[in-house]
């Protein structure tokens, strides 16, 4: 594996979901495996998880790990090839991607969308930008459309909270919230649910559609009760409008999922990657109860991260 | 022991000084205690002495660490059970502390008081909510009522310091300040010394009485100049009011501490947890002078945080 | 070696070179040397190459880190000596360097000069005061006038790019910039150059003259196309005036780097501190072309900082 930034990067979903959770068993098994390298994580946005998950699943390869808070701990970056830095940016991003290869053997990136310029977004300008001029493999801890760490400790979830013998329905429900969201937990899980064998649907009002490249042929049911009907496991998620870019478009009904709504559902398992706006998107009471896995999806994170880690470490002492 | 909050997690406290003194002479003596283990540290506030002697302490034991500046690096949390999600709180704390529990098998939380809701702060509201939803030990890196570390570190200091053959006379004196401060220090000293058999004494101007549920049986003396009278160790700190909420009170009389001051006293050895106003709450005469032990304190924040972490990490075994 | 501020605190800068050059040939052959040891990085100012490869160097050895962003993690600082501190400022550097010497065995701090007092600029007043205060020994991450380990790196940089059997032209130039820059990066690559036996040549404006107890006997030629000529290595630095101290003064002549300018040198190659203001100080082609050896100065960082740590801590260890 020499990059991970979405589902393409992986050849085997079923193999690497099945390793991670091996990895959980055992986390220290390989706790030699990263002696002598380095990873390095850049945040240009805040982080939680990520951060913590992914410097947790260095240390248990024996990683280690250098962090920077880009903006706030060194310079603000400039993003234009070619440009004439007669302004705010202080160091290029081709500068930046070349200077920390020189000290990490992987690096991973935190860009989120700026749902300002779509196409900046749609084209994952900065993550490609960093990619291209990086000398070493790039992890994305979360770019502008997609969030594969993420994605990858959903699968794991999904995977540990399977019924046996049942083919699971997958409902990805949109939710309400008072921000502009961008899409990239949205859109990484519909490209990683359409590559398992999983029955999914996605549920959200008119005007709030994904970006199709993710979403593919899956399901699109704007009625979200039709929707949870016989739901396995809820994914709840806000994102906003991709058509209206990055706009919040007002819905009349009340998409905020409750108790109630999952009466019909197959007493479905409940997840979102958190942070949430508890009772914007979420009832305490659905977030709260037993069949919650919101916390297990976090734990999963520093897996996810370290199975991945693992695949580079292994594919770059190959080559 | 599962908790580090207040002196009321300490079994025997003459023992546990004599332990981490014992540590302080061989501080890598369990550099393989913490294999494998891992220790967040979440700030809601500032820290040098306590950020850097916590890390500092499980590096010696072999624990990593995972830091967190929770709001400038990843969110705004919320404090309210219940509440809607609808203003600038993007985290529940209930969120924050499980997700924590993920990654951590220990984790120190700071958390100031805001000097705003006398209630909020004497309930401990924060530091209880993240205790209740967090699933692994939590220790206090300063809460908004104690700082329990501090007081540890000044128990050793104050043991290392000790005349033979001598009970001294210990004297916790206010002093004046610029802006609203906490009491957690103050407070906290006065529950540790009340556990010790000591000579303990509180001085400082009418209006300033700490909260009577930490001072207990404590002698309050209003006259600074006859407190000081034969002191052996003088612990000198600021603190806003308590019955007049958070306040500055104007008073009359001169309070900061000088040489002069200190005088009548049995050579006192001179006390302060840091930072310091200097020449404000006390001069820089009596900071500086042979008597101050107040880097030593610092350097005994060190092996204070090493033998509670060995205690908890031990007792976590058995368990 | 018991501290890291110039070029005067190296015995043998030929000796110390070649034993970085040996360094990053085994980055790792010394990974035990600093078992039990605790490096402190202390930053009043931004950084990116010097954290990230100060950390590295450590990390290589075997040292602990602890890294402090002063300003936003800790206390704002008083730098006057006796202060009554009154204002805003929280902690005397006096008491925050004693302390950190309390949790490391060396501490590195970079302070940047302000540019608005010349006096405490010239005089190192912050660097100093730390320096006078801490007692653990100190190595500047770039202080008020000098950069003294990117003045090593670039030192070993040209090492490793010298033709055989010629004394090299080295030409330090002035560029253009949009902001008030600090002399360190200039004054400390002229006072490494000083003690080579290179051809040193500084080219600049009038007005612009740097420190002369720093550039001392090296040439300074105001025609940038005379200094040019031959020029084996090109050093490209912007810096503000020194004797209008931190004022931008109106270059009439276009000052900006490009292929063009380099057509009479030796095929020079092209040497950059980094952060660089692109087609401001240096145009992308220069920056971007086979001769450009700035992003093997920023490797070679890693390589200074651990060979200097290397020696602190040996000739510690003898003492």
């Amino acid at each position: 594996m020499k990059r991970f930034f979405s589902v393409d990067d992986v050849s085997n979903l079923d193999e690497l979901v099945n390793d991670a959770i091996l990895t959980k068993k055992k986390p220290l098994n390989k706790s030699e495996l990263g002696k002598g390298k380095t990873l390095g994580l850049v945040f240009l946005n805040s982080s939680l998880r990520t951060r913590l998950s992914t410097i947790k699943a260095a240390q248990n390869l024996g990683i280690k790990t250098l962090t920077l808070n880009a903006k706030q701990e060194a310079w603000l970056w400039e993003f234009e090839d070619g440009s004439i830095m007669n302004t705010n940016t202080v160091e290029h991003i081709k500068d930046a991607a070349n200077v920390l290869s020189q000290y990490c053997d992987v690096i991973g990136l935190r860009c989120f969308a700026g749902l300002e310029n779509k196409e900046d977004d749609v084209s994952e300008k900065i993550y490609s930008l960093f990619e291209k001029y990086a000398t070493v493999p790039l992890i994305s801890l979360e770019s502008a459309t997609l969030h594969p760490f993420q994605s990858l400790a959903d699968c794991i979830t999904i995977k540990e909270n399977l019924s046996a013998n049942k083919k699971p329905k997958i409902v990805l429900t949109w939710a309400p919230h008072i921000k502009s969201i961008p899409h990239a937990v949205a859109n990484s899980f519909a490209q990683w649910m359409n590559r398992t064998d999983y029955d999914f649907v996605i549920t959200h009002p008119e005007g709030y559609e994904l970006d199709a490249k993710f979403t593919q042929n899956a399901i699109i049911e704007y009625d979200q009760k039709k929707a949870l009907q016989d739901a396995d496991f809820v994914y709840i998620k806000n994102w906003s409008s991709f058509k209206n870019y990055g706009k919040i478009i007002s819905v009349k009904e009340d998409w905020m999922l409750t108790n109630k709504k999952l009466e019909k559902t197959n007493n479905a398992k409940i997840m979102h990657c958190l942070p949430v706006r508890r009772n914007i998107e979420v009832s305490d009471e659905v977030l709260d109860c037993k069949n919650s896995l919101i916390y297990e999806q976090a734990n999963n994170r520093t897996f996810a991260a370290q199975i991945i880690l693992e695949k580079i470490i292994e594919s770059n002492e190959k080559s």
